[in-house]
C-alpha cells in the first residue's frame, strides 16, 4: 500500500506529484526555484485550493532560501517581488492569495533577525501551513467517520482527496478514517466528466490505498442507488454559504437529489474556511463557466460536432435542504441552515 | 441544411452512414454484396435496432440480386444460408432476426415466380421494411409535437434519431415533428457516456438539420433543470415491461428522477414493437453489463487508473410512475400502466 501525498519538501526542495499525468504516470517534479514553484501552480500540475496554498508558501520559502542578498531587509523587499510573482499563476485562487500574505506577513514581522535564522521562520511557516491544512482534515475525518458504518458502500463525485489538499483529503479524508478504523467500506467514484477528476484522481487515490474502489459514469450514479449499492454519499464543497448552501463540482447537485430520492444520507465535508459568511444563499455564488473544449474532446480527440453549442459551468450548487450534514473541523452540523452556520461562525470566533 | 439519413439503397448497392466515424467524418461505406452488409452489422456502422433490421433485409435482397444461381427454388437454398450468415453478425439483436425471417418468409411464399420476378419481390419487402419503419416515426412524431409548446427546450438523452431507425428517428422524430410543424425548439443533449451517442450522434443531427442544440456532459442534466432550461424531456426506449416500466440507455432513470423533483413532463418515444408484454415488470428485464474499457479508455486514451473496479451496465429501468407518456404510433398514453398498456395490445391486436 502506498500512502497518497501530492506535496513533499526536502533538503531545500519541493517535489510535486504532477496530477496532469495521473493515473498512467506518476511522476514528482522536482522544484529548485521559486520560479520553478510558480510554474508547476500555473501549468496545473497542483490543483485544489489547499493544496495551492501551501505550495505557494513553500515556494516564498524557497525563494528566500535561495537569494543571494546579504541582509534580511534587503531579502523581504526581494519577497514582496516573489510574492507578485507568485500570486499571478492563478489569478483567482483565493487560498493562494491567503498563503502568500501570510508567509510575507511573517516575513515583515521577522525583518530584525539574522540572516539564517530569518530563511528558516519563513520554511518553519511553510511547513506550519502545510501541516495545519493536514490536522483540519484529520479532523473533519475523525469528526466524518462517525457517521460511517461498518459495511457502508459510499459514493462520492469529483477528488476531494489527499491530492486537492496537503494530505489525506477532506470527503476522502472521512472515508480514509473510517478505513483506518477498521471499518469495511467500498467506494464508488463517479468518473466527474468533463475532467475526469473522480476517475483520474480519486480512483487513483482509492487503488493506491487499497481502498475498495469501483469506477462509474456519471450518468450512473441514480441506477446505482435505485439498485440499493449507496449508502452514503460524501462530497467535498468549493465555497458555502451563510445558510448551507454549498458550491462544488458540477453533478453534486444531481446527486443530492438522487439521494433524497432514495433516503440516502448525504454528507458535506470541507474546512471552515470554505464558508463564505457574507454570501446569504448560493444564489448569490457566481458559477464559473469553463472552455467548451473541455467538453468537445478528450485529449485531442474530437468527440463533439462543429457548430453544436456547448454549456460548461464548472460548478452547481446545492441547496441545503438536500444536505444531510455538513462536516467541518469543528464538528458535524446536522441540517444546516442560517441559524445553526451563525452560531459556528461564534465558535469560530471564540475558538480562534 | 442536410436531412439524415443511414441507411440508402440505390441502383443494387447499399450505402450505410459510418457511425463510427461521426461526428468529425462524415463517411458512406457502399456494400455491394451481402457479405459486405453483414461486416458493416458487425463492426457497428451501423447501430439502433430498426437501423440493423432494415439493413439485414436490403443484406437479403442484395444476395438474391447478386447471386448467380439459375433458377427460383435454388435461391431460396441460398438465402437460407444468406440468412444463417447475416444472423450471426449481432447475436442478440431481436430485430435482425425479425427482418431477415421477415424476408426468408417472403422468399418460400414467392418460389413459384420467374427468377428476375423473384428478385424484384424481395427488393420490394427490403424497401417495404425501412419504409415502415419511416412511417412509424413519423406517426410517433405526429402524435408526440402536439405535446410541445413553442419555444420550448427539449432535453434527450443517448440518440433515439435517424441514425438509430432508418430515418427521422423516434425522441428526435417528435422533436423533428415539432420543428417542422413551426414551432421554435432548443434541443439540449446529454452526451451520453460512456460511448458518447448524445455528443457524437445526437449533437451531430440536430447540427445538420439546423435545429438548436447545446451539449452537455451528462451530470450538468440537474442543474440546467434547477435553472429553468428545461421545459420537456424526450427519450427512446429499448424495451418496455407490460406495466410501462421502461429500459433505457443509463442514465435515463436519472433523468426521470430528476425531471420529477423539477416538475417537467418526461416522455418515452417509441414504437409498439418495442413492448414485451410478456414481461410483466422492469424488474425482470436483463440488464446487459458491457466492456470496461468502455469506461477506462476513450479511444486510445486511458482515463482510470490500473486495478480500479468497473460497472458499465448498458441499460436502467425507468419505473412507469416517473414517466408522464409513452408515444407510440398508435397515440399517446398518459401516466403508462399495466391496464393501459393491456388496451394499447388490445389494439394492436384489432388493427392489426
Amino acid at each position: 500500500m502506498k500512502k497518497v501525498r501530492s506535496i513533499i519538501y526536502k533538503d531545500g526542495k519541493l517535489k510535486l506529484l504532477d496530477q496532469r499525468k495521473l493515473p498512467v504516470v506518476t511522476e514528482f517534479i522536482t522544484c529548485s526555484t521559486y520560479e520553478e514553484v510558480g510554474e508547476c501552480i500555473r501549468e496545473m500540475v497542483v490543483r485544489g485550493a489547499p493544496a495551492i496554498g501551501a505550495t505557494a508558501a513553500y515556494g516564498m520559502a524557497i525563494g528566500a532560501m535561495t537569494s543571494s542578498v546579504k541582509d534580511t531587509l534587503t531579502l523581504v523587499k526581494e519577497l514582496e517581488h516573489i510574492a507578485e510573482y507568485l500570486c499571478q499563476t492563478r489569478p483567482t485562487a483565493v487560498n493562494l492569495f491567503w498563503a502568500i500574505d501570510r508567509m510575507l506577513n511573517v516575513a515583515k514581522a521577522n525583518e530584525n533577525l539574522s540572516l539564517e535564522e530569518f530563511k528558516e521562520r519563513l520554511l518553519e511557516e511553510a511547513h506550519q501551513i502545510a501541516n495545519e491544512d493536514i490536522e483540519i482534515n484529520r479532523r473533519i475525518g475523525a469528526h466524518g467517520e462517525k457517521l460511517i458504518d461498518d459495511g457502508d458502500t459510499i459514493l462520492t463525485h469529483c477528488n476531494a482527496g489527499a491530492l486537492a489538499t496537503v494530505d489525506y483529503g477532506t470527503a476522502l479524508g472521512v472515508i480514509r478514517a473510517a478505513h483506518e478504523a477498521g471499518k469495511k467500506v467500498h467506494v464508488y467514484a463517479d468518473e466527474t466528466r468533463p475532467y475526469l477528476q473522480g476517475a483520474r484522481l480519486t480512483a487513483w487515490e482509492m487503488v493506491q490505498e487499497e481502498i475498495p474502489v469501483t469506477l462509474i459514469t456519471d450518468n450512473m450514479a441514480g441506477y446505482v442507488m435505485k439498485l440499493g449499492r449507496i449508502q452514503k454519499i460524501i462530497v467535498g464543497a468549493d465555497r458555502i454559504a451563510a445558510n448551507g448552501d454549498t458550491a462544488n463540482k458540477i453533478g453534486t447537485y444531481s446527486l443530492a437529489v438522487l439521494a433524497k430520492e432514495h433516503g440516502i444520507p448525504f454528507y458535506v465535508a470541507a474546512p471552515v474556511s470554505t464558508f463564505d459568511f457574507s454570501i446569504k444563499t448560493g444564489d448569490e455564488i457566481p458559477i464559473e463557466e469553463r472552455s467548451p473544449r473541455e467538453v468537445t474532446h478528450i485529449g485531442d480527440i474530437q468527440i463533439a460536432p462543429e457548430g453544436v453549442k456547448i454549456f460548461n459551468p464548472a460548478f452547481d450548487v446545492t441547496p441545503h435542504e438536500y444536505i444531510t450534514a455538513i462536516i467541518t473541523e469543528y464538528g458535524v452540523i446536522k441540517n444546516p441552515d442560517a441559524e445553526k452556520i451563525a452560531a459556528l461562525q461564534d465558535q469560530i470566533q471564540k475558538e480562534g
